[in-house]
């Protein structure tokens, strides 16, 4: 028991800034343009949905953005979050790599979510906002904002996918054990989710759709902002703490990543590990290989195209410049729930397009086995979204055996599995499948992006 | 932020040996008997159900026990496991009370009971054992021996409560993830399933059936042993990690427990927090009040006798000295499946019995209000169990806020609720009640117990 399992840190090391990638990128990303005119958005356009402090922080090309106290003092519930070395699944595996992975299910909602949920509350609460609503699919978004919500006496509600709704009551009962109000959605709230329904009744919903239902709210009411779990620039700030503390953690550990793999469905987790490695790369520094791993069911990063698009159905949203499926794309119903998303972070997919990341895709059974495979090693069962990045840890390790090279691979393992049970569950049944779209189906929906260009 | 809200040890500070409280007592326990001859019980008595290295754990008066290395290496998974102040629920009761929790949800399975699987499997798989067989209620114990047998290349074989077994899919999904085989009981497959189902077909099962019938699968195969999550020496023993980390960390906040309180079922999380605080004051150091607390729906401590009984519905096991309701005692189906036994553990009763702790009841509506109000403050979802200890430390600290003194409360959070949503779910929809025994079942109940005075 020489060498440990956990690096942790001491909440004094919680990190007192977070890191804007914006501001050493070799090129800026593309502008995000208003859904109506196509013309670039203004502070002004995003005042119905997000308070001065989080507009001034999607738009700021500063390095460095300080953590209020009132976050810090909320993030060492559970931050530091360990990072460990997966010294029995090295055994396991027999691999001579070295894997490390940075644990964010330590959080009370079991994701990295809360590290952002936690600063939207505050700076809307500091704001003077009464409500903020929001969407979920699984559910770790919903819960995470809820939890974050009740911490600053904000109300919070959340539009949830409805076959989430019925299929998670888990999920929903920790929004409400939280105190946060749950909608299913499409509901007959907002008119956009009327729409949906007088054209298809059955509508089992998807995260475009919620999204839709939770800006309109936002929009008509001066008492409530929107708040959204991923993709834009400031939800990917917010996350960075993840990749800042596993540099002090790998030093301690005295070992550097060769590569670094993260899942990504709207991109938040990924960038949260990666984007401090890539800034220190692009400042001179030394540079790992940085992985994104996305489902072969929705890939968005693989097979999209990078566009600009709607991020939600209704086509309510901004325009944004992504990688995209298409706005109106609804992946099949496998188990990620945070990884069905059509579209994928700006920020993230401009760094695919610069070189400075790779992206991978992986199959539903191969994304199970890998999960199983940790939990027996490591004892944490991860959430399927996190075994994405498992998944390919595995392939990178398993490569290193084969070539006799030890190198040193960090994961982000975002959340664990408790409330994902059902899914493990049908795995064992043999329920579950692949899924791979043939280039037709892909083509189609690419057909319907809107024609900007940029 | 100056003051930590956590205290964490390192994985050095993990304890090197368990505290046997045996050594300290001013009278030793009372003998086990054998459930046919009424003698008092041998090592080899017991050799069918465990191996000799916990055969003589569970008889020894050794103070202290070493933890073997290949124990404490599978422990820092988890552990040390942290200390919270619990800063903001103090802000939120607007009480001068310190309050600490020590916070055992953080293992894999969310609970404190790996701390005893993990030695259990260790010891068995020593002396050859190829499978372990064992019952589980709400499936905290079952998960968490399903892991510890993965880790060390053993079967495991879990007779889960019927009723739980249809309830809990999600718990027996993280068995199965574990590699476990999990049987709902009362079943077919034992002489003791057979003859429940015989007179009751459509029988729920109860915790003493489930004990029945693991029992008897461990006696009849050479190749098989029994493994227990409560109630034995041994059991209690492993959980003794808890309360000797918290010397440590209560030493690092500067404070000294005035009170320390744990939920009791079994008892051995109870006694895992309180056993090496009663030794230091059985040897003449401080010593603060305990408070073992136990759901009104199943008063074993507070109302139940002290007296020899059988361990399960069979009368399979050997007879112990407990506080008892009696073997037959069905408790009604309230949502704390881990406070459903019978008994309590012999050494819980014995040091009762000497005046060394305290017990009180807890009605189930009080203990979820506590639940709810801790996770608003805490984030921490408690499971429903730990938050029997949740209430009693809220009661503490709002009776120190009336008499104005600034006590300090040290309570165990056994595990984290996220397996136990349902119950919050009809905690909120108004379905659950309290329950109060008449004086006469209770009565009725301990009618039947064994006539053997001690």
């Amino acid at each position: 028991m020489s060498e440990p399992m956990k690096y942790i840190l001491d909440e004094k090391d919680i990190p007192t800034h977070w890191y804007n990638i914006v501001a050493d990128l070799p090129k800026p990303p593309a502008a995000v343009r208003h859904p109506a005119t196509g013309e670039p958005c203004t502070a002004d356009d995003l005042r119905p949905l997000f308070p001065d402090a989080l507009i001034a922080q999607e738009m700021s090309a500063e390095r460095q953005i300080e953590i209020p106290g009132e976050v810090r003092d909320i993030l060492r519930l559970w931050r530091p979050a360990p990072l460990y070395r997966a010294r029995r699944l090295e055994r396991a595996l027999d691999t001579p790599a070295h894997i490390y992975y940075k644990y964010e299910g330590v959080s009370p909602a079991g994701s990295h979510k809360p590290n952002t949920a936690v600063p939207q509350a505050f700076y809307n609460k500091a704001a003077g906002v009464r409500r903020l609503s929001t969407e979920t699919g699984a559910g770790q978004w919903g819960s995470s904002l809820a939890m974050a919500c009740n911490f600053f006496g904000l109300e919070c509600k959340v539009f949830m996918v409805k076959v989430s709704y019925h299929h998670k009551p888990y999920r929903r009962a920790l929004m409400e054990t939280y105190g946060a109000s749950v909608t299913a959605s499409p509901s007959e709230e907002t008119a956009a989710g009327r729409s949906i329904l007088a054209r298809d009744p059955e509508c089992s919903g998807s995260l475009g759709i919620a999204i839709s239902e939770a800006v309109e709210v936002a929009a008509q009411r001066d008492d409530t902002k929107y708040a959204l779990g991923s993709v834009l620039n400031h939800v990917l700030l917010h996350q960075t703490v993840i990749g800042l503390e596993c540099f002090k953690q790998m030093e301690m550990a005295g070992d550097e990543p060769d590569v670094i793999i993260g899942c990504a469905g709207g991109g938040s987790n990924f960038a949260g590990i990666s984007f401090p490695y890539i800034g220190r790369k692009l400042r001179g520094g030394r540079g790992p290989r940085i992985v994104a791993v996305e489902p072969d069911a929705c890939p968005t990063l693989t097979r999209g195209r990078y566009a600009y698009d709607y991020g939600d159905t209704a086509k309510l949203t901004p325009l944004v410049k992504m990688h995209t499926l298409g706005s109106s794309f609804v992946p099949p119903g496998f188990h990620a729930g945070g990884l069905r998303y059509h579209g994928m972070a700006p920020l993230v997919s401009h760094v695919l397009d610069l070189g400075l990341i790779e992206a991978v895709s992986a199959p539903q059974l191969e994304v199970f086995e890998a999960g199983v495979r940790f939990a027996r090693a490591e004892g944490i069962v991860p959430a399927p979204e996190a075994s994405h990045a498992v998944a390919v840890a595995l392939r990178e390790a398993l490569r290193c055996k084969e070539e006799g090279r030890p190198r040193v691979i960090l994961f982000n393992l975002s959340g664990h599995g408790h409330f994902d049970m059902q899914a493990y569950t049908d795995y064992f049944a043999g329920k579950l499948k692949n899924y791979a779209y043939p280039e037709q189906e892909i083509a189609m929906a690419l057909a319907g992006l809107p024609s900007i260009v940029d």
